[in-house]
This record gives structure tokens, sequence and C-alpha cells, in this order.
């Protein structure tokens, strides 16, 4: 396995204007590392591995044991670069391989141990939405439309937009590996195999082709590795300057179908680890340039990874593409927005007293508890018997831009969780850390939501919490829940779910 | 058990302008047959008995098998009057307990053996929607807002309307079996038992009355057997001419403690099947005027039966409420309307050629495809990927007014079917009958998908289609295909897709 590592500065010793992002691509694993100048992103070293984790899924969907260790050893030498990062500059993230595999929480377990960072699994919109932001930094900042391909290992990414702003995002399901495992598995590259791998590529195309090409763009950009060798071919093969045409990619066409061979790919310049899955990445663009019309493609160098560093920058600086989701999101679903904000402050305040005793005081938590409090009753929308349910599944699986898929099934996990029985199916297939933080969370946004039930939009009650394990106290100033007896009848009711699931909870009059 | 009848005329052996309606309730299963006259129902005959299927829901939430006879035995007696009625003229309805009964389907299945008509369960939403049908045509035509209150076995209606047009639709989880069961199990009727039950149903109710009361009504209206029983107590007790007051409600309650049993309740002329829930009922009504504050209340005599024949009358008028649900939810989910019907107009294109021939060409087969074609796409807002299941999801579990829950697993089936694999699973939990019809609808939506893939919104292909027992051929006009390689491509997996479940689809050029 061949480490390609680019340094083009020393990296400081621990510093907080360092990021590092990593990607665990279906094809290669990437790490990039930079500094922040002026606000601006300047690469300080990237490393690249080509681990192959998407080939390395047997036919149950399941990574092999090999496939896993090429995966953490690429993860342990990354590894060594990061030590002394503070937790909010380093991102780790895993895509289409990752979002398939069926044994993916193992590999994590073990990926998260070894880097010291949490690992995340984004879905293929977030996936476009980050390749975007990672390109539209490294071009120049015109006004025009832009189209952004990007054909990773197991999903090729579409995107338009204008300057740092996406109109279309998605994601399909074809990538170089999946495509060469199915159309060029033995190193043969033949007329029909490229003909019926084009055709494929096109199908999957036909679902967004229509309104990508009515919405139109000024200049098309390509930003994989798959792009850059096809890029690189025509420029040895004196076909283009290294723009991909129309013609150039016709011309690359005849050309790999007479080598047909893919050990033959060294004469037009494609490294030797790159050549089994070439052809399958050239018949993606293909696909691409017939079904939305290409003339002419230039490579741009962004990527997730680039975009994976923007987007903690603007975290940091407080530009949260995520609040904006939310707001979105309460939008969409009709959102009792004073409600919510009700909930969302009494749920806070009960946090601040117990959080350091229990331990679920990270930024993070406070995050992802005041999100489920705006978020707790979209399922309304749906229908107000089990709305909780339909919440969590809205959360689970909407494409929520920013929001890694980890974040999501916490939300979800927390607005499922958030009334009726505690049931121990709401933390079910956590692990421990994740059940032992996600409880308590739980508890807090249950007992905001039991005290807003009448919605009178009241502040937060004159209350005192102890935090103790599995048990809670909480003493209301004497008087409070004298006026308001169906909140008491509440809470007695809250005391027996509780209790069900070993968690005590007392209550204080005065 | 007793069966009342009260017949106020003699139903014309058979006639089309003649309408019945079962509603198989938690507590009592109710009949009624109406003519049709000048576009207004006049009740012909009502029938009632107090089954109490809800308190025959064993720990495990089964129908136990003697609350199934009790059920079959008086759904055997209805059927003798049923017998020679056009299907599109009989509507069979299940609440609550047939709601949330884990062996709904077989009770259901000896159900419709023994009256021949289809047995359908709807949703809480769907209940009120239909009470407030039924009790708005009972009464004067004023201009006012109304509140209406059904209290049933198992759950209890609150609906704000003006004339016929409903506008808050409610249905929470109580009822006067399930508080019977919870709060007077043994006849006992104690103060201590009597405020536990009134403050659950202020709790209950904690979730609508801020939104109910900001709306606001002019009158007050009360339309279940719960309901007459406790204004004709009132009456009996002459502590008023039958309204339901506020004054009255607190005098009853100290009467009814006072009494201390149920089986005294003979006194204020509660019949001996209802003294057992009066208790319970009155507990629901006497929570509701505290949470809503409500000063008076008259009884009227409409419900949910009377709603059910309101409904058919609409259909056969071509005033369907579902037509406007569809629509709606188009509207919610941002569908591409003008795609929607070339995907409809092609797949009834299809439909017309095999309907026959499969025995799918009821006109119910037809309104379930052609709305599955209209939402196929809804579960895009939520995410392109797996959107098929998102629809399905959605069509599933919302509240859709003029839908029965069966209706919407139909649409739910079909939307999840229209693309990828045409998988087992698709078709699980089915019985045969409904396994076939939808299997072969399904097959149809799924060929319309194809032709439309392109979404160029072309008019249907001219093809043939020839239909036999599990195979379909498609002969195209010549030419036709050649135009068109990808959804020759298509087609040819679809081939694929459809062998692995034994079907073949054979293809003809020409």
């Amino acid at each position: 396995m061949t480490s390609t590592s680019t340094a083009e500065n020393v990296r400081p010793a621990s510093s907080n204007d360092v990021l590092a992002a990593i990607d665990m691509g279906s094809n290669s694993f990437h790490m990039v590392v930079a500094r922040v100048v002026h606000g601006e992103i300047r690469t300080l070293e990237k490393m690249g591995e080509k681990v192959q984790l998407g080939a390395g899924l047997d036919d149950q969907n399941r990574l092999t044991p090999e496939a896993q260790e090429r995966g953490l050893a690429c993860l342990s030498r990354f590894a060594q670069r990061l030590k002394g990062f503070p937790p909010e500059s380093v991102q780790v993230v895993g895509t289409n391989a990752l979002r398939v595999a069926r044994n993916t929480g193992e590999f994590i377990a073990r990926a998260e141990e070894i880097l010291g960072y949490p690992v995340e699994i984004i879905a293929g919109r977030e996936e476009a939405r980050l390749i975007y932001l990672g390109v539209s930094h490294t071009l120049a900042d015109d006004s025009g439309r832009r189209l952004v391909i990007d054909i990773g290992g197991g999903s090729t990414e579409f995107i338009i937009g204008k300057r740092f702003e996406p109109q279309h995002l998605e994601s399909l399901h074809m990538g170089c590996v999946s495509f060469r495992n199915r159309y060029f598995p033995d190193g043969k590259i033949t007329r029909k195999q490229m003909d019926k791998a084009v055709t494929h590529a096109k199908q999957e195309l036909l679902n967004i082709s229509k309104s990508y090409r009515s919405t139109g763009w000024k200049s098309a950009v390509g930003s994989s590795g798959s792009i850059k060798a096809i890029a690189n071919a025509l420029a040895t093969l004196k076909i283009s300057d290294g723009t991909i045409t129309r013609a150039g990619m016709e011309e690359l066409r005849r050309r790999l179908i007479n080598m047909g061979r893919t050990d033959r790919l060294g004469e037009i310049g494609i490294r030797i680890d790159r050549q089994s899955i070439f052809p399958a990445g050239f018949a993606i663009l293909m696909g691409a340039f017939e079904s939305l019309d290409i003339n002419d493609m230039a490579f741009a160098d962004g990527a997730l990874r680039e975009g994976l560093l923007y987007d903690i920058l603007g975290r940091i600086k407080h530009e949260d593409v995520r609040e904006r989701t939310i707001s979105a999101l309460q939008e969409r679903y009709h959102v009792d927005q004073v409600h919510a904000e009700a909930v969302e402050e009494t749920c806070i305040s009960a946090w601040n007293q117990v959080a350091k005793a229990w331990g679920i005081h990270t930024s993070a938590d406070e995050d992802v508890l005041r999100w489920a409090c705006r978020l707790h009753e979209i399922g309304l929308t749906i229908s107000h018997s089990q709305y909780h349910k339909h919440g969590a599944y809205l959360l689970r699986y909407s494409d929520l831009p920013g929001f890694t898929q980890q974040f999501q099934r916490d939300l979800s996990v927390l607005v499922r969780g958030h009334r009726r029985k505690f049931s121990p199916a709401i933390f079910e297939d956590l692990d421990k850390d994740d059940e032992y933080r996600l409880r308590h969370l739980c508890i807090l946004i249950r007992l905001a939501n039991i005290i807003q039930h009448p919605r009178n939009m009241e502040p937060p009650p004159a209350w005192t919490l102890h935090a103790h394990p599995n048990r809670l106290v909480l003493a209301f100033k004497k008087g409070w829940l004298d006026d308001r007896p169906l909140t008491l009848a509440d809470l007695e009711n809250e005391k027996e779910f509780l209790a069900r699931q070993n968690f005590t909870l007392e209550i204080v009059d005065g």
C-alpha cells in the first residue's frame, strides 16, 4: 500500500488555528491538515492511500476483515499526525462504503480508538454539499452557475451551485469501485462492457438529468481522482491541454477499447494503483457527458476533505450551517416555534444544573438537546397519533445539510423518547457510551416537555435539580406545584415510566 | 346480548338509493340503513348492540375468542339486513379496539366472510372527521363555530367546525371502556377514583386545550351514548331539561359519589348495560368541561355511522373528499404534478388493457392505482435516497381525510414497490387476495414509471399488452424502442427484477 504525502510546510506542534479532516472514501482514504490564515485555509499537508474499502465488501455487504485491516492500518498512520489537535479542529467522515456496510459499527469503534476522535458517517447529499463547499473555495469567485461532478468509489455526486451556495445536490449510487466490479472485473476493456457501463450510468442519471439541464450552468468542473486521471490521460495523449472535452472523451473511449486491458493503461499515464478502476470512472463520466450534454469540463483540486475544513471553520466562526437547517425544518413542518423555544429554555435550565454531575456537558450535548427541543413536534404534520415516532423517522432519514448520520440518529432518539413510555427500544443498537449520554439527555427533554405541557409559554420554573447516578431530585419552589395539579400528575406518571427503567425521579415541593 | 332496533319504515327489497353503514366501536356495534331522498338521507333502520369489543382485549392487546364471537354474532344479525345491497352502498368500519388489537386481521377476515362486504379500519382523525360530518347534518345550518365531542369506548373525538367543514380534528386515546377498566373495574364509585379519572382526562386534553380554546366556538354538542346517558340522567334528576350544564355536571358528580356503586345507577335512569361504563364516560366529559371551559352542551343524534352514510353519498355524487386529500398531499410535498400525471396516464393505459384478464378491474383498483401514481414521488421531500420507502411511510401513517387504514396501506404498498427491487418484503403481511391484487397493480405502476423515467412528459407509448397468469407481453410499435435505448435498458433490468419473483416480462419490438 503506497502512501502519498505532500508537505507544503511544517505543522506547528499544537495550535488552535490548525484544522484536520479525514475522508474515508470507498476507494481512498485522505487526510488534509491546514492552517487558518486570515479566515482562509492554507493546506499544510495532504496524505492519501488507496484503501479500496468498497472493494472489500462481501456479498452480504459486510466489510471483510482484510479490508478493515487495510483501513485501520492507514488510519494509524494518519493518527500520528493528529496528536494534540483539539477535538473541535478535527473531523473524520466515512462515505458510501461505510454507509452501506452492515458491520460499519465495529469498524467505527476500532477507528475511533486508533484516532482518538469521533468518526462520523455522512449521507450522500451531505457529501455533495461538502464537496461543493470544498470545490467552490478553490475556484475563482465568479457569479455564473457551476456544475460540479465528483466520482467516488461507491457514489458519484452532482451539484449545481452559484458561488458558495449549492442549488441542486444529488448523490447517485454508482462509483468507480462498484462499476469496476460489475463491468471490468477481469481487467478486460471491451466495447460491449464499456457500452453497458455507460448505459447504466445514463440510467442512473435519468432521475436528475431533466431538472439539471433545465437549471443549466456556465461551467462544468470535475473534482475526483478519476476525473483528474482522465484529464491527465488526455494531456498525455496530447488530445487536449487537460480540459476534458466531448471530442476528447470519444477519442479516449476508442483508445481504451483498442488497448483492451487495464494493465496497458500505464501507456497513457495512469498510475498502477488506479488502472483497474480507470475504465469504470471513465464510463461514469462518459454517461454524465452524454446525459447532461456537457461540452467541456475543467478539473478542480478541492474536494470533500477541503469542504470539511471549511465546514469546521464555519462552525468556529459561528456560521453553523446546521442552525439554518434546523430553522428550515421548523418552517417546513410548521412547528409552533414559541412553544418549542419554551421547551428548549426549560430543558437547558435543567441541563445547566445536572450536566457536569452526569458528564453530559460538552457543547455537542448542548447542541443536540437544543435542536431536539426545537424539532420535537415536527412529526405532528404527519399525524398526532405517535407523532414522536414520525418526528424520529423524519430526523433519521431526511437530508439535513451540515449533519452527520450519527448526529441525526441522536436527534432522532431524543425526539422518539421525548414522551410516552421510556422504552428500552428507544436506545436499542447504541453502544454503551451513546446509550448513557442519550438516556440522560432524554430524561431532560421529557421533563421540559412535561413542564411546558400546558403550552402557556411560561419561563422555566423555580426549581433545583440534584443529579445522582440513576436518580434525579426535582425540588420546586414552595407553591409552584400547588397551582399546577396537572403538571404534578404528569410528573407522577413520569416517575412510574422512569422507575420501570431503574431510574428514580423524586419530586420535592418546597 | 340485547339488540335494539328501531324501524321507521319498511326497507325496499333492493334499491340503489338505499345505503347502509356499520360502525364496530370499542363499546357498541351499530348499523344504520337509510334511503337517499332528494340528496338527503332519511334513516330507515337503526340497530345497536353493546358488544364491548374493547373490554375483550387481553393484556397482550389481543381480542379474546369470546369477544370475537360476540362481535361476529352481532355482525351475522346485521348481515341479514344487508342482503342484496350493492357493494358501493355499504360501508363497514372499525375504530379504536380494532386499531389497537394485534390480531385484528383474523377478526376482519371472519367478519368479511359473514357480511360479504369489505371491512375497513379507520384512524382516529378520520373517525373525528366522519363524526363531524354526521353531527353537522343533524344540526340546524347556522354559521357559528361548533365544538363536537364524541366519547367512544376506546377513544374520544374532539372537533371544531363551521357548518360542514371541520377545522380541528383530534382523537384522544381515552374512552369509557378503557377508563372503566382502569378506574372503576369493581363497580365502586369513590371520590378518589373519580378525581383520578377526571385528572387523567385533563392530562390527555392538555395537548389540545390551548389551541381549541383559542379557536373558540359558539355552541358545544355531544354525540355519543355516554353523553346521551348523561343528558338523560340530568333530565331524570330534574337538574336540567337535558342540556348538560357545568352546574349540572358538578351536581351529578356528587350524586354518583353518594350512590357509590354502579349497580345503583338504575335510580337515575341508566340502563343496565350502560351502568358499568357510565362513571368512566362521565369522568371524560367532566375533564373536557373543565379543560375546555365548557358552560353547556346539547346532545345531538348524528354520529360516526351517519357520517359514513354522508360520505358514501358524497362519493356517489362525485364529491369525493379523497380527491381533495390527494391534491393537498401533492402540494404539501411539492410533487412534480406534470410528471405524476404522465405516469398516471401511462399506468391507466396499461391497466385498461390487462385489468379484466388479471381480475383487477374494480373502480377501487383504478382509484388506488391513479392515486399511487399521483403520489409516488412524495418521499423525495425527505430524501432522494430510498424515496419510495419514505413515500410509503408517509402514506401509511399520515392522517388522510376520507381514507381508511387499509386503503392507505394499499397506496403505501404501491409506492413502496414502484421502483428498485421487486422484493417479496413489499407484500409482506398481506392476505392472499390483497397480495395478488397489489402485486399486479404494482407491476403496472413500475412499468409506467420506467416509461416516464426520462421525464419528457410524453403520452403513453403505442403499445399492446397481453396479460397471462404470471406473465405479461409488452408489444411496442415498431421503432418506438429504437429511439429509446435507455428505456429498453430499464425494461431489461425490470425483466430480471420480475423474473426473480417468478413473473415473466416479455418485450416485443414491433
